[in-house]
């Protein structure tokens, strides 16, 4: 029996690092995790990963052929495999990822940030596969953005296109502080940090009574202000409509740039369906110019969510395999 | 002797449309126009047009081979070979231009619009020539843009993508009402008529002396405004400032969108030189991501303003033919 074609796709965060053995449809065969804390130095790490990656590959046996390893993470470079100045990670300045790593293999190693990997993963295995023009949007801590044109992942001149989360929400001051160093920037409103911030506003300003009042800023989590929402709690959808309505406005300004089939929204944020998919949509189409109207789906990730991140790492290696 | 083989650039423009025969280094051989408000119907337009080109070419003589047309156009739809829904020509609704065209010839005809000409023509016959991701901002009467990712001109699902031009400058209510029916589109800042508006306004918060003081809103333009802030008028620079600061926080956005290694502007501002650039350069680094600062160029388009707008027409034939 001919053995079956299996991609290594490695997502790193702050806390864990997890990879899983995905065949090109997308099943997981195994998968494990390994603490990127722990780690000080990119080689050790390398090293420990690659292990933990070799017990797996025992585990599911001798019936697979791996193709390749691709590689999710922060500030993730898909022209250099290197991972800059990523401000979560153990690792300082430019590391060099994809050559530390090919002191253990001779297979294709990608690398690229987590929204990139989404984005690709939709392609591959999601509901962007009959696409050739769209746009991933990964909302999570911060918001990310993946562009694909003409069937390709777009990589920009220097490796870093789609920092959409890093676009100014308007020009002049704004009070709000970025982790870029910056003010005002998109993720600072639409991300699970930022609608916990317009809670906040929303909250100081309203004498509307809620649940959320007893928690603390460090206590609330995009989790509480949904539950909260689907209960009915006038602050908590307040908070939603207004994270959904900038979200909107800036979808606007991205299909004028590229005109994309569809936007898919990925991760945590976007579960809240309805909450945030209504005031997106509403403000996106009433900001877009007419030639574009009722024309771009909002969409949401076809990815599982739980395994969303080592699915779209994986992907990678299918499409450098099969452009 | 072999021939030499050239493409008919078109630009149809609101008054006039004009056609040039140019060769692959960009050189016109020939070129004539007609008026295009004199035609009522797209089939007599075309008609006269390609008469018009007829005679041109046998003027030009023997020594020439024709290998396509290519058609600049406002709201020219690239995929469908159309024009939509332009304002300022005088066919309504979606016109099959290409179509039209075609039943006078078996050559390619390939429309788009003048942004989207531009940007071809900067890497065909201009600057962007060793460049393979790069966007050229066309500033005019109003502010067009064109997208090269990986040595393509970026398309769009609809055949339209690039238009920057009408992205808003802040969400929420804005003052400047848009020709495209919406208010505080980019192009309303930043272009020929967005520079007179901001003049306008300075000029009535202002106590500054200043020689445009006397001129009407309508005895304004851009060249007035140019040679008085040369001239050293306050109000005149401070419009400029505005403008090119409002361009430089809008390519700051075109950056996290794309990363091109550089972006292009092309038009009767453009000429402006540091009085547009410099505000702009300061405006786009200040609102750069960190990973971006230093490294994005913005550069004045080398392709002849005489004739940019034909060159850049005849572009598309050589860019399909090459590609």
């Amino acid at each position: 029996m001919a053995k079956k074609t299996v991609a290594v796709g490695i997502d790193i965060g702050g806390t864990n690092t997890v990879f899983g053995f995905v065949d090109r449809d997308g099943k997981i065969l195994g998968e494990d995790k390994i603490k990127t804390t722990q780690y000080d130095e990119i080689e050790v790490f390398v090293a420990a990963l690659y292990e933990k990656i070799l017990v797996t590959s025992y585990k599911i046996g001798n019936g697979i052929e791996l193709v390749g390893f691709g590689i999710g993470a922060p500030m993730g470079n898909i022209n250099k495999g290197t991972i800059e100045h990523a401000a979560g990670l153990p690792w300082k300045g430019i590391v060099p990822l994809a050559d530390t790593f090919k002191r253990h293999t001779d297979l294709p190693v990608i690398v690229t940030n987590d929204a990139n990997a989404a984005a690709v993963g939709e392609m591959i295995y999601g509901g962007a596969k009959e696409m050739k023009n769209f746009v991933v949007i990964t909302l999570g801590t911060g918001l990310g953005s993946g562009f694909v044109i003409d069937g390709k992942l777009v990589y920009g001149h220097d490796g870093f296109a789609g920092e959409i989360g890093h676009t100014a929400i308007r020009p002049g001051p704004s009070n709000r502080e970025c982790g870029c160093g910056r003010k005002g920037c998109l993720e600072t409103y639409v991300s699970a940090t930022g609608l916990k911030r317009s809670l906040l506003k929303i909250m100081a300003d309203s004498m509307q009574p809620s649940e959320l009042r007893q928690y603390s800023f460090d206590e609330l989590d995009a989790e509480l202000i949904h539950d909260a929402a689907v209960r009915g709690d006038y602050i908590a959808k307040r908070a939603f409509t207004h994270t959904g309505n900038m979200l909107g406005f800036k979808l606007a300004d991205v299909v004028a740039h590229t005109n994309p089939e569809a936007i898919f929204l990925f991760g945590g944020l976007a579960l809240a369906k309805d909450l945030i998919f209504e005031p997106a949509k509403e403000f996106m189409e009433a900001n877009l110019l007419s030639i574009y109207k009722g024309k771009v789906k909002l969409l949401a990730s076809e990815l599982s969510t739980q395994n969303a991140a080592v699915l779209g790492a994986s992907s990678l290696v299918w499409s450098v395999k099969e452009s």
